[in-house]
Parts: C-alpha cells; structure tokens; sequence
C-alpha cells in the first residue's frame, strides 16, 4: 500500500491528519503538483481525474479522494471513530463534514485558485491549463468563506467540535481549510472567541503536525 | 420522523430517489424555496444553513444535508447497500459520489444559478439576497459539467455503474445532476453513447420519478 501525496496541499494533508489521529503508518510518494505530475501519464493512471491524495493498494487498485481514503480507513481501523458509531452520529458527521467542504473549503479554494499568481489560466483544481482565473470568484469565495466562519463560530458555542463532543473528521475538514486560507494571508477574525479556541485545541492536537 | 422537502429541488430528489430505493416511506412536509421558506424563522431552527432536504427526528433532533440523510437510513437499514458493503467497496462508493457532486453537481449548480433570472441576486444556495450572479461562473460551470460528462461516459465504458458492478448513491447523485441540466436546456451531447445507455437504465428505475 502507498499514498501518493503532496505537502503543501490541502486535500493530501486532511488524509494525514486523518491517518495520524488512527496512528496509523502508511507509506507515502511524493507528486509534486507544482511541477504538474497530476498530469503525468503515469499518474493519470493512477487517478485520470488528476488530483492527490491517492491510495494505491497492493493489488492495483486505487482510490481516490480525501475523504474516501478515509473511510476505507476507517473501516479497517474502526478505533478511534472519525465518522462516528451510530446511525445518528454517523450522519451528523456527514451534515457537519459536508458544510465543511461545501460552505467552507470549496469557496476557500476557490478565492486562492482565482487570486494566487502561480494558478493563473489553470483556476480549477486537477484541470491542466485553459481555465483563466475569474477575479469576481475570488471575491465572492473569500465572501462566503467568513460567512462560514461566522455561521462555526455560533456552532463552536455550543460544542466543543463541529459535530458534537467528540473530535471527528469534520473538524479535519474545517481545521485544514482555515490552515488553507493563510495561503490568501486570511485569518481567523477578532471577536470569533468560539471559533478561536477550537482551532487552538485542534492545532494542539499531534496529528496537526501531520 | 419527517422529511422537510421539496419537489423541484435537486438535493431533495436525490433523498426522495435513496428512499425509494430502499422502498422506505417516510411522511414529507413541503418547503416551498421558491417563496424563501428556507429562510422563515421556524425553518432555520431546524436548519440554520437555509437548505432543503431536512430530517426532522422524533425527538426533534434535526439532520440536514442529502448524503447525510441518506446515510442514516442506509445505517439503519442496510440492504439493499447503496454506500457499499465492505472496506474497499465503500471507499469506491465515496470516491464517485465525491466526484459526481464535486466535479458534477457544484459546477453545474453554479451554472444554473448564476444563469437563471429566478436567481437573480441570491446565485448562492442557502443565502438570501446579495450575492448577484457572475456571468463567468455560468459559463464556466457549464464547461466544467460538459468536461464531467466526458469523463463520466469513459468510466461507463467500463462499468455498467458509477462505482462498479452495483448501482449506488454515486448514480443517484450523477442522475440528479443530468436531469437538473434540463433546466438549462442541457442535453447528453450526441456520441456519449456509454453515458446515454445509464442514463436510460437509471431512468427506467421505479426510483426515478421519486
């Protein structure tokens, strides 16, 4: 088994965290994204959409996607739980994981691909050269991203993590992505006390070392 | 139980389509998004993030988001499996949902709602107005969607369904999506002749017209 990976994007950085919370070892291979080895043949073999993380397993066969690479981790190595137990915490993970990337990481990304002068003319993530960026998203991503974490800054008030009492890979989600957004020199407000003292537990953690 | 609901929505559809799947009845509740429910003061207590479909449990307890609904009923009632049974078919499972709606779905929904004057001033999902449309994003949704569609009918090549051999929430969620296309007068282009045959064998599901 090998991780195909890359340091400094986000995507690859949620399957460590992920992987160091379970202490789990994997080795890994570097694809430098910079140098647009996603674009490689035999990377694009690999995973044709052309985007890291990917899990190789020892037959072959590949798998794709951040938070698929977790689940088929989690199913392997059930302790500790990032998706939760039941039926219930299982799908306020999900609710609380899916606002992470779709409210918050996906408009993130969105302002730092079309503001960032090393991704112009290839705005989209694991697309080749051809989109342009569009300096109106840039905008309206970095808009919608502080009307997220406003909207976690209420939800941190009334737990301790995203999806309730316990640490789960929705906090993964959100953690990375307010990691991500120093990239575009986008910090955490002043006056967002809820919001500020998890991402001072979870930076606590070792695994956000990872 | 209930489900909040609405039948022109997309998101719900996909819910309305897993339930049917699993032939699990559930009593429905209309949200009438078009008139800006999602907005009223009793709605956003049970979800605060302004969106349809919305699970409202016994004890009042509340889960939105699709995939997050759709994954507590799969807990609680297994078979038949739409997010897969064992670790790998599971990771495979996620991998392609994750594409239909990240690569499918977001782009295609940034087109519908940057492009439709019933959007006018509101081009994002789950937020009131204030947030006019960008043309590019229309067109550049719509170039995303079609290149999705491409590698869609190259994968369906291969495999009768999104994620293998069985059908999945993967294919629910890619059927959603080309049938939402509609709205823009977005067809199948000619000579997807992979895509065309799914798209007929989901389409011929009771499930459909759920």
């Amino acid at each position: 088994m090998i991780l195909h990976d890359f340091p400094l994007a986000p995507n690859p950085r949620r399957v460590r965290m992920f992987l160091a919370e379970k202490r789990i070892m994997v080795p890994r291979v570097q694809v430098d994204i910079r140098d647009g080895a996603q674009f490689a043949e035999g990377f694009r073999r690999r995973n044709p959409w052309s985007t890291v993380p990917v899990l190789e397993l020892d037959d072959g066969c590949c798998i794709a996607e951040s938070v698929a690479i977790c689940r088929y981790f989690e199913e392997r190595h059930p302790e500790p739980s990032l998706f939760g137990r039941d039926a219930r915490e299982k799908a306020r993970i999900e609710m609380w994981n899916r606002r992470a990337e779709l409210d918050g990481y996906v408009p993130l990304a969105d302002a730092v691909r079309n503001r960032l002068a090393r991704f112009a003319d290839r705005a989209v993530a694991g697309l080749p050269s051809g989109f342009p960026q569009i300096p109106a998203v840039a905008v309206r991503g970095l808009e919608r991203y502080r009307l997220f974490l406003e909207r976690l800054d209420r939800r941190l008030a009334e737990r301790p993590f995203l999806a309730g009492e316990r640490f789960s890979i929705a906090d993964i989600t959100a953690f990375v992505t307010v990691e991500f957004a120093n990239r575009i020199d986008e910090r955490i407000p002043e006056g967002h006390r809820h919001l500020a003292r998890w991402y001072a537990a979870v930076a606590a953690r070792p695994s956000a070392a990872a």
